[in-house]
């Protein structure tokens, strides 16, 4: 695809602080309950420093075309630090199913830090995204002379033209460049643009938690990239929504479609598909390497919780990062001194990274509109009345 | 403790085909749904060729003397393939949180399989019940000449002399000369004598589901040592039962206590203390060891969809194996064949596992009767009624 | 870099037949001794099937012009069934050292098998070799929907314009393409152009055994890119080789360079820097996933050997597979029968292995020749005739 | 066994600063070169606070009976910050092979630091001193409530009744009660007392370097229990000890063995059994714990440079803790300010280790004599003399 085609497509630039946002319900509003205590922007941008820019890329209609579109992808930007600092973070990764593709992780497990951004696309992007950020790093002049980004997809190809590569690397460079704190666009932007969550419409979602401790106040941040769970298994506050909105809201196809069992748009069965959860979880209470591994196993306690039993063909990875001791550096040639939380008390930020996964994961899933995309492919976004009518049955809504 | 002193407690035996099984109700005879078929006696056992055996030592009240007591405690034993089987199994461990032990798993990451039996018991007396396999595998004539038992443990000091070592070498070998096939006692029994699950009395429970795939069908069996979670942060089936209960039926103590902040035994504050989790998962899929160690990754899902955020101080550790390949040997010389499961198909074998962990949960809870122990702590059993109200109330209960 | 920029470079293009490829003596030729019988092209292309292609990139000199050059650098391929065959291998992978990248290795170590081809390259063109990997794989119509390729590097920038991303798509497709069994170029090729290796020039090296046991025979191949070492520490057959040579083969500038501290051409210091280093273990050998885990732990044992202690910037990288088992399936919907080898018997494959990865290092370092690169850096050919004299000095020349 | 049988043996308690110590000579005494530069003792101890204790158990002649001997085995203990000191230790553990067993590593990964000491002895005597560990820190009202001990072990079967288990509560308390800073017993003590390495007798050796950096001057310290490879594979400073000495000293039986392959006592045929390597690296640089999870990659390293593959059947579990950060405390309820050592000055560290654990190793093998155990097994002393020999003809010994 050259600049021409690309002309053709919507590409959407959603800076963290893009008017845009504020638009749409998130979940609370449609009466989900949900403990715990939202920081002001309830993202992941409440963990002061974070700056996040997604691109979004949606053009064409009807029957795939590989390299042509229809397009439904994009790339999403996570700076642990914001573009200015160079300073790397204390991180560690974890996956409870890994089917999928996080670069970077080897060299985070050993030397327990995280220099540049984290990056989210769709699964054969990572590469065009990996590079984009080596060479960004390096017109930075960062200190340093090798660089292996951290890179995370999940698949959209049941929208999206994925074996087209339609992301590139000028829109890895762009979502770096408009990055910025504040709020954060959630549903089908950035990477999420094309993706699945439980059956239903998902993509990017964000939350986050203050919670108080004997020896102060924190913040948690989660943000998703929500594409897994299958729709029958969908539990929203304890009420199986997805079993009783299945028969409804199946992805369906409104038009012939190279899918074979794919249903016509009326009530059907399921699509068997699964696919993955990107978490970046973000906190800015001092944990060391080894406590932000702790960190980055809870997830997997917030899908459960909605339903989800990890499934096979799921890449579900998380990292979790502190942005606390801002004096490392990449090039550290002195023993420094960094704070170091205690392990007691990191039952406060475990629960707020579980409560922040879910809520974000909902949120994604609230915000996210029916799409439909290649072979006209469709995929209902989750029905907000439905949804509030099944929790107020069950005395629920409004809690 | 010697012989004599021994005589005192009331030492509890329970082969897997005890006849006092079949007395209490079960998670499903109050009420609570649950999803899935479970094999015929709704327990591990339902996976052939595994016997189970407990020991359950509980003697003395009042005041807690180290070595004396009050004693709450015993002993489980899983065996694979039974006694008369020297085969190993292949197998997989995880943990999602590990504030435990869990010993043997070192070689048997390397190894991926599983010869032995696998014991739990409280945190202290780990050791004891390790030596004790190695002198009842050497006294059976295995093959190979060292070995390095696979024993878990959760810590039972809330109403137990932990401190006092109580389990002996004979207890270990008891456990495991009594284990057979059949039902399997549930509740304060065996290792779980003295746990305490998410706040009220807990122990040992198992399930199993019967799972249908397209190669054929299979069993997913599940025991668990419970002693995890926060009263507060309970919920069954969807209801948050916890924050219904937690007021009224928080741990206390009926007398002076060594804990100060205990509160007596009318409502008052929640035990702060966690606890641990172990999980052993068995299938006769024909699963490799990396495979098994997936498998044992779901517990975690199941923790997460009753309320647990996988705390701190928890030692949430789970071993999974498959008694498929009977023709594995220790001392394998040749090039074997093995049948090896279709990757695409876990979903089933894992969905089995998330909901009969679930289920063994809330079996072990809905079996443990109201305990006291050392000092006068006193533990509530989770209270039928009351639970199978709230369901009924969220229109839940009977389904 | 366009076509037109491209052809001004020297490209070469290695495959694996190459006749250019017998020139050159290899570690045995000059009396290097080392233990164990190697296959009849002491290569990892004794192991039936495989096929290697590279791509050399060689272009420019002088001072370094970031995206102009000068140019040391390339790609190799390794594809373990050979481009006709979309059956996976089973394999594991693991590292004593992890300043490095190798992507693929998430879902690998979580699904036990690889499918499509192992590439090594630069450190800043992983990206590119990736995607162009996926692209490769789709346009064959393999079976999946979505890849997550496999992707090593070491870093080049001692002679290499790495910063300038020389590696291009084509050069990877091209490397996929030319792809044959049968003898295997070594030094200054492929991925391994521009690479150092206990401070003289190394690059790709590849040695096997043939390993005799009671249920047959096997072939163990390997293959490195070899960039990892300090000058003063290398042993060969025990001799201290670096502490001899170091005085007078220090990497150094032929002209003024971007890097003060290094020397002119006249002896003197090291160079400081570190490098890394990426094995590929095959065997025909039937070792399940969990056996080849442990087999990519055995080159630190030879990296051990020849006196490396495994430096912090270090990315030393292994991945090991068996092309037993040809019936693995990527969609496999059925259980299988699977060959699985006796673990006592490992040994004999883990000393090939180890002997093995010896040899390629020396290999690819007999083979790599002084190569002069970017801003007149001058890395030394380790010096033949200097070695062997060492070697009779000490006895142990032509055993 | 009981007390009054314990008495006929010859139980040896070896403080760490016992007189007996500085009777043998150690490798360096007979020629062997080693690089580096080791501290006062050139042991562990050398790192300040560590305190070792030994327990050494001896006893009977002939054939073996179980339960009654003859014994060669006892038990070590290694105290990181002194037995007076309950602060916990940064740590982190690795295997390069994991046919083996130490307890505690599962808690320690996952909080990454270690209360208490660290244990070696023989494989079946783990779980008893593993309980008599959590008894001594019980008795001593440690903080905490329960306790996971760090036992480690290796097997002694071929010397010693280790299914007779004589290593009794006593002996553990008795290693713990007489640790003391200072130089530390090798050879045939402690935990190592039935140990064979490379073919040679074996035990516990210990070794430290000093290395000096541009942040300070720190302590590296090693001790290991050395039961591994093969004496075939043997190399010392390179040249191929064990290939010309292996026919003239291999494993033997002096009179009518179980073991029916074994060579009466006159030059033959090689045991062909496997042991275990366990390492303790200590050290005073203040590195964190995933830094110190690297540290314990080193030992695989070593074992290389000395010839061995790391087979199969070997236990290669290696722990590493740093002494610095005393102001840890595994109660810890505030934030803590924490020095960290930076990254690229590990290599300082990384070959310290390397060269501690090689001269360990060796250290081991040089103070250990000729021993004949169970059915008149013998297992010889490394002969000095003819060590020298060879060292000299390759014009390195003195070196």
């Amino acid at each position: 695809m050259n600049r021409r085609k690309l002309a053709l497509l919507f590409v959407c630039l959603f800076a963290a602080s893009s008017p845009a946002l504020a638009e749409g319900p998130r979940a609370r509003d449609i009466g989900i309950p949900l403990a715990g205590k939202p920081g002001a922007l309830n993202a992941i941008t409440d963990v002061a420093g974070i700056e996040i820019g997604q691109v979004t890329l949606i053009g064409g209609e009807g029957a795939l075309q590989r390299g042509k579109g229809p397009v439904r992808t994009g790339v999403t930007a996570i700076i642990p630090r914001g573009k200015d600092s160079t300073a790397p973070v204390y991180a560690g990764w974890e996956t409870s199913n890994a089917a999928g593709e996080m670069t970077g992780t080897i060299w985070l497990e050993e030397r327990g830090y995280l220099d540049g951004p984290i990056m989210i696309t769709n699964t054969h992007s990572v590469g065009v995204v990996r590079d984009a950020v080596v060479g960004w790093i390096v017109d930075k002049k960062w200190p340093g002379s090798w660089f292996t980004p951290m890179v995370a997809e999940t698949y959209d190809g049941f929208l999206n033209d994925t074996d087209g590569f339609h992301v590139k690397r000028e829109h890895a460079l762009d979502a770096l460049q408009i990055a910025k704190s504040g709020p954060v666009a959630e549903g089908s932007v950035g990477g999420g643009t094309g993706m699945v969550c439980f059956g239903f419409k998902g993509g990017i979602g964000t939350s986050s938690r203050i919670v108080t401790t004997t020896v102060g106040q924190y913040t948690v941040g989660v943000l998703v990239q929500c594409n897994f769970g299958l729709q029958a298994d969908l539990r929203i506050a304890g009420a199986q929504v997805g079993q009783e909105l299945k028969g409804r809201y199946a992805a369906c196809r409104s038009q012939p479609s190279g899918i074979e069992k794919l249903p016509e748009c009326k009530p059907g069965a399921e699509k068997p598909g699964d696919g993955s959860m990107i978490a970046v979880i973000a906190t800015d209470a001092p944990l060391l390497p080894h406590q932000l591994k702790r960190l980055a196993k809870r997830p997997a306690h917030a899908m459960g919780r909605l339903g989800d039993i990890g499934r096979e063909s799921s890449g579900d990875i998380f990292v979790a990062f502190s942005t606390a001791n801002p004096q490392l550096h990449s090039q550290q040639m002195d023993n420094i001194s960094v704070a170091a939380y205690p392990n007691p008390l990191l039952n406060s930020i475990f629960e707020g990274a579980v409560q922040a996964t879910e809520e974000a994961i909902l949120n994604a899933m609230v915000a996210a509109k029916t799409m439909t995309g290649r072979d006209g492919h469709r995929v209902y976004g989750l029905p907000h009345d439905e949804v509030r009518a099944i929790l107020k049955r069950e005395g629920k809504a409004g809690r």
